[in-house]
């Protein structure tokens, strides 16, 4: 059986890696014969929105999933029509647009934070009026890490804001501020059964995940979570792997975006669940049975941005693995990230701070980002 | 860091799907583009005793290893002048003949088998009456999976065995009415670290693994194993995975054969230790830490002999998982393996006997052997 990737980044890597052990064959397609997925699979090379590039993907695999969101919905519809897309298009086109997803959030029962559409100058001085300050001002479409916002402080910022952001179509969100960030990583396959990991702590930093913890410290309203997530993935008839990042605050979840994809904050399930976050998408784009998502101990997972720790000094603390994307480094980027997996949270918190003393340490050594 | 495989079947897959996390990449070296690990990797076609693909290898590699053990000592000599390989061509040389292993056994107070060197029908006469019988004739060298060897029972035996096997050079060794099989999978760094897996129960059928249970559900003599072979690491400055297949009886080990690479009874690692042989070896040929050994709860690996079973039925089981080397069938060749984590022996037993039945049942489906 032979899988189509559109996107050759890490996620697409990691899923072919997870499933070669299955017998499975897959095809990326990418702009470069460097990407880290063409380093373990065939690639054909050529832009995602290129429709004859994508045709030759469709004619050669039995199924397609993507790595990345911002594949142009419109050629996967094309697509779609000869080999089966999974995430379908219909939910990546509302991830791909901050307003339409928070109506999907809206249509069941999950909570965002108070938003209005922004299309002018008066529209952004309306829905500061009305959602008062501070507020984050956002481009609506392709914007991730933190790319494509601003946060407004004071009525002096809006001019600035607008003046940068302004040519594109925009969101105003109340800002929420939170206790923590969370996310829910599941699963659903055509036939319809579910599956859910543990929700995982997130910190980011400037925009960027920098680490997760997984399971959560503390527990977050799991059940609920899962019941709007299910709720929303029969809808969409989802096939694969969702993740929603959510704000908690005072126990409630506050959904802030989706991600119909595998999802940096559940890296961590590679070593720290029953079976990955990468194998159980497979699983659910193939219609095969998921996959057990029991926690094995207590992950922490730190990402490597701009530069890789040296691999001898990570390997050496016992129960720690080292991933490495095969980028060319360069500043802020997704490089790799470890995982360490111990039996409490005590001991994780240990790890926790020695890895993020040892990939600051190589990420200082790579120069000013 | 790019490393060299000689032999592309799935010991060679699995090690680069270990190595990949690690930012290593692979090129093979076998006959066929359809090999399991050329499939996974980039490979130069050619045998492994061309001596002119063996020096492109070593070209293209920063170290050589190899997932086979007929590679040609000599054109392995002569590439180590090039290019670091490990593990060494004369622990190499020294498994290839079964007269030289158990010397190398013997120097290290590894306990054998009684055998003689049997050049002649007349030293096999003399070797019959000085082991008596039963007895096991076999061939010296590349025998494998039960190959070139025959059972002596009886005196009428012995001209019908000289006659098959009778063209090679042969040793004759005294028949051990063992308790169980077991081996020892330990791994070394040319730093002189090393770490062993718990001993595993090994059965066989028809001189092929059929299972492998580990940790053993009975200990062994653990500690014994580990510092003999350990002796005999040092005094071959090994780098990389060794493995030792044992007779026990009366909870005494009597070594049987050793394998200088990654082993089909240390496949449970994967899912089953909390650092997989497969990575472990890379460790020890890169001279890097070596990985915790310790166990993820009782493992039982079940190859897949001939026929692979329908995935969907196996990996509806829990924390049961489903390795496909991507192999054409063949009646009793090694396709796949299975392996199950449980957390005591009792669950360890049943789902043992539902994966014998799964795989039996599949195999059954290929029509006669």
């Amino acid at each position: 059986m032979s899988i189509g990737i559109i996107g050759a980044g890490q996620l697409g890597r990691m899923i072919a890696l997870a499933g070669y052990p299955m017998g499975l064959k897959f095809t990326f397609l990418d702009r470069s014969d460097q990407a880290p997925g063409a380093q373990v699979g065939n690639i054909i090379l050529g832009d995602f929105s290129n429709a004859d590039a994508l045709a030759k993907l469709a004619r050669e695999v039995s199924v397609l999933t993507y790595d990345v969101e911002n594949v142009p919905v419109e050629a996967l519809r094309e697509a779609a029509g000869d080999v089966p897309v999974h995430p379908g298009p219909a939910i990546l086109e509302a991830a791909q647009d901050r307003l339409d997803e928070k109506q999907a959030f809206a249509d069941h029962g999950i909570a965002t934070a108070p938003y209005r559409r922004v299309d002018s100058r008066e529209d952004l001085g309306a829905a500061v009026k009305a959602l008062g300050l501070p507020a984050v001002l956002k481009r609506r479409r392709l914007g991730y890490d933190g790319r494509g916002q601003r946060f407004l402080h004071e009525p002096s910022d809006l001019d600035e804001a607008w003046e940068a952001l302004g040519d594109a179509p925009l969101i105003l969100e109340g800002f929420v501020d939170f206790d923590r960030e969370v996310s829910l990583v599941g699963v659903r396959n055509p036939s319809g059964d579910t599956a859910f990991y543990p929700l995982s702590e997130n910190v980011h930093e400037d925009g960027i995940l920098r680490y997760s913890l997984a399971p959560a410290p503390k527990n977050g309203p799991q059940t609920k979570a899962e019941d709007q997530m299910r709720s929303l993935m029969e809808s969409y008839g989802y096939a694969g792997v969702l993740t929603i990042e959510y704000f908690e605050k005072d126990g409630e979840l506050i959904a802030n975006e989706m991600a119909p994809r595998v999802h940096n904050s559940g890296h961590w399930t590679i070593e720290g669940a029953a079976t990955s976050q990468f194998e159980n998408h497979l699983r659910g784009i193939l219609d095969l049975p998921l996959g057990d998502t029991r926690p094995r101990g207590r992950a922490a997972m730190v990402n490597c941005l701009g530069g890789m720790p040296e691999m001898s000094e990570v390997i050496a603390l016992p129960d720690v693995h080292y991933h490495d994307y095969g980028k060319a480094a360069r500043p802020r980027r997704k490089l790799g990230h470890l995982t360490a997996i111990r039996e409490n949270d005590a001991g994780r918190s240990d790890i926790l701070e020695q890895l993020l003393e040892i990939v600051r340490r190589a990420e200082g050594d790579q120069g000013p980002g």
